[in-house]
């Protein structure tokens, strides 16, 4: 079972992505003419069970994957809906015990990925951890309960000391989007981990970095772990500081945002139309801490015109652009992507 | 006067614990039967008088207590009504200089609490602060006044420096809740202050940890101080980022999180239902920055079943699960509650 | 052209400031008496044009300005409407490279101020950055596109390193607000820039001080640069944490605040009626980070009564308050603004 095969959103139907706007328009953003409506998450309700394995990669670092040998960082995108649950069968191929501890879902004191609470699993070991997911619902008193859609993530909680101090500093951690009905789907996904004094562990000025088309609709997960504070700052692109980073509409007081303090522990995400009133271009996005981005800290957000081309950028512009990394899609989609590469790029 | 005779919903009637939920669904969370509506907070305007002292504790930390030889770190909860104010009888009890600073509240410049306005107390002194609250209204140009109602702290602003470096650090801070008209009231309040690297100023490891029965509408207040940022993080528990943490309805766009960044001074709080959809359990909650967990800003929120058991939990787990310490309410009850104990929980 | 003829609400009248609200009620904050609405950001659309100067100080930090020789720290704030573009002319008079990088606008990567796209000016030269905004609208796809209304910012991203890391030291930042159609106007913004260990680049214990009377409509921007995180502290005044830092009515769930933790490249916005429901007095403003605060991040938000006293304040209190610098528009009004000076403050 592979991440695509998970992502129900193929079963729905691939099509999410040819119907990326294309227009790009500086001076009218708001459009007279009318478009297919984008397409939105479906109620949840489903009972999934996916296999899941904390791995030693080659480097020395340790990732989760769904297939022996496919363990990447971060670990694989696990996308919900609202009302759905997912069994994961997990299993220990390290020799250090490990655990999968989850930020945002419900599960019972038994899945909760700690040492204190022995749901942590030995070397060679096995154990399903189970989520749950809900819809936002009125309680019996009438008071409200939230639902669960969020941009959350998981990760491993024993390694090293009983916070997984360890486990997180060598790659343990991955993203877990829960959408809600109606919740509009992008065209494709990047997940940013601001992991100590890395992006997703990578070495530093070496990325990564995502690319997309102009008019994509394009998501981005931010999660922290580790030590220190940053701040995720996004070149010529803003989102709305709320559930899912978009407006709900013209009366949502949300403030607008282009940077953003996190701390450990902490995830956001939000969606873009890439390039949107900007177009095309290699758009850095970074930790704006000083000392951070200049040892570092920095990836770009490669907005390709329609042919495929980017004004102004020559490549390997000394960011971290490289290309033939991240290559957009290619690598899914002929089966070669490496352990320990980028899972933090999903495609829709 | 003690704590539980200032708290105005015990003279409304303390039945309010009695009728918290014990229902636990995991997959039904919006029930169709009705149930009564919980407590609310009732228009304010009442003016109120209390004593307030501050004290050396012989363990050489410093609280602020509604009693003489009552102080407590933190020091007790101040729960109020929009429109009400408070009389603070201030009494200086040490040896050096001291104060009562307040967030969020309306005060005049002579109850700043600050050495500039010359509103601290010298030793042995007395003051009355007067704190002003009001309920959000609109001003005559027609714009909006937001209302005191959050969730606030007061602290010394004196002692070792100018802003009360040597105050805070010695434990001289605390809670206050303003209430809107109609918030809901919980069945309990836990105040967790992230202090430098501890939380209430206990010993490393050593909790606070807090004990509910599944179904209690639990309250935390969120509070930090000294020199370092926190995350602050709960397990199987989330809540709204807004101003009473609680979604005011299904089209609330505030983002749900179990993980907020906080900085010196911050402040918030949030209610949720003990085990909610998760069940019993000993759930960590903790600073996520990893050294500060790893160093002992852990403690655990202990919900229990009806029965009194909590499922795969033996205490004296090494994380502050003391729970001779903690033991819920009974110490009030019997007024057995010694100065630098507990204040952080508090019973309606 | 200076700023005030940059700023439009001049030509529309700039008697904004003598309606600012002169009563002053504890106990009654809604009043029944209607008063005249207050003056609101018209629709934008206008094409702009404005120079802009990089400039050495004598002191040798580096500021931005409108004219030769006016260079200050922050820069000069520049006023938007959604809608509107700006053409910024902009010269180095300096002999490194600099640049002129913002947040929140719409530009095309031509305009991004970074090395990597060869947008920064070398000594000598000239570039023309184009910044676009927009109002609020609905995609074709029925989604909704934030507008550019925001407490912004610009800064240079090339002195000393890739990141500007030099140049923000120096002090070449400044504030950018772009306002939606029927946002309220101040009479007066303050800008406050967190800079490593600085406001706004000033000497600790310095300041900057900010001037009002009771009743007059104040704007704060609080921008944050470098290396540290911040709490941004008001005493007396609190602000809601959204897009304007007021509520857009009763039913506005957004949490009220009075310290916010803030890190590099983060800015928001609010406005305060000054004094209101507290009176005129000394109010401080600091960062709470208590080593912050104690090594002087603190300033005075000194709030008059209409007679011009300020009860209990003696002026010069050791807290920066150094009247003569800071004095209430004089020094724009008689055309003496000192190069470097207060360009934090911003009269209507």
């Amino acid at each position: 079972m592979n991440r695509r095969s998970f992502n129900r959103r193929l079963v729905l139907g691939g099509a999410a992505a040819a119907t990326g706007l294309t227009s790009l328009s500086l001076s009218a953003p708001e459009q007279a003419t009318a478009a297919a409506p984008p397409k939105t998450a479906p109620a949840g309700g489903e009972v999934r069970r996916i296999k899941m394995y904390a791995e030693k990669l080659p480097d020395g670092q340790m990732g989760y994957g769904f297939e022996k040998g496919k363990a990447s960082i971060p670990g694989p995108l696990i996308e919900l809906n609202e009302g759905d649950t997912l069994h994961v069968e997990f299993e220990n191929t390290m020799d250090v015990n490990v655990s999968l501890h989850v930020h945002g879902m419900d599960y019972e004191i038994s899945s909760d990925g700690t040492k204190m609470t022995k749901s942590d699993v030995e070397p060679g070991g096995k154990r399903t951890y189970t989520w749950r997911t809900h819809a936002p619902g009125r309680r019996s008193d009438g008071t409200w309960r939230p639902g669960t859609a969020g941009y959350w993530h998981y990760h491993d909680h024993v390694v090293g000391t009983e916070h997984g101090t360890g486990g997180l500093r060598k790659g343990l951690y991955g993203p877990v989007i829960v959408r809600r009905k109606g919740d509009i789907l992008p065209d494709k996904t990047f997940t940013v981990v601001f992991n100590d004094m890395t992006i997703n562990n990578k070495p530093a000025h070496e990325g990564p970095d995502f690319e997309a088309t102009v008019g994509d609709r394009v998501e981005f997960v931010s999660i922290t772990h580790g030590e220190y504070y940053h701040t995720f700052h996004l070149h010529g692109h803003r989102w709305a500081d709320n559930r899912t980073g978009l407006l709900t509409g013209p009366d949502d007081p949300s403030q607008i945002l282009d940077d953003k303090i996190t701390g450990p522990g902490d995830s956001f995400g939000f969606q873009v139309i890439a390039g949107e009133g900007v177009g095309a271009g290699a758009w850095m996005y970074h930790c704006h801490v000083q000392s951070h981005s200049d040892m570092g800290m920095v990836g770009l957000f490669l907005v390709k015109k329609a042919d495929g081309t980017i004004p102004g950028y020559e490549g390997h512009g000394g960011h971290g652009a490289d290309g033939s990394k991240e290559a957009d899609g290619s690598k899914e989609a002929d089966g070669s992507k490496k352990s320990g590469s980028a899972a933090q790029e999903h495609h829709h």
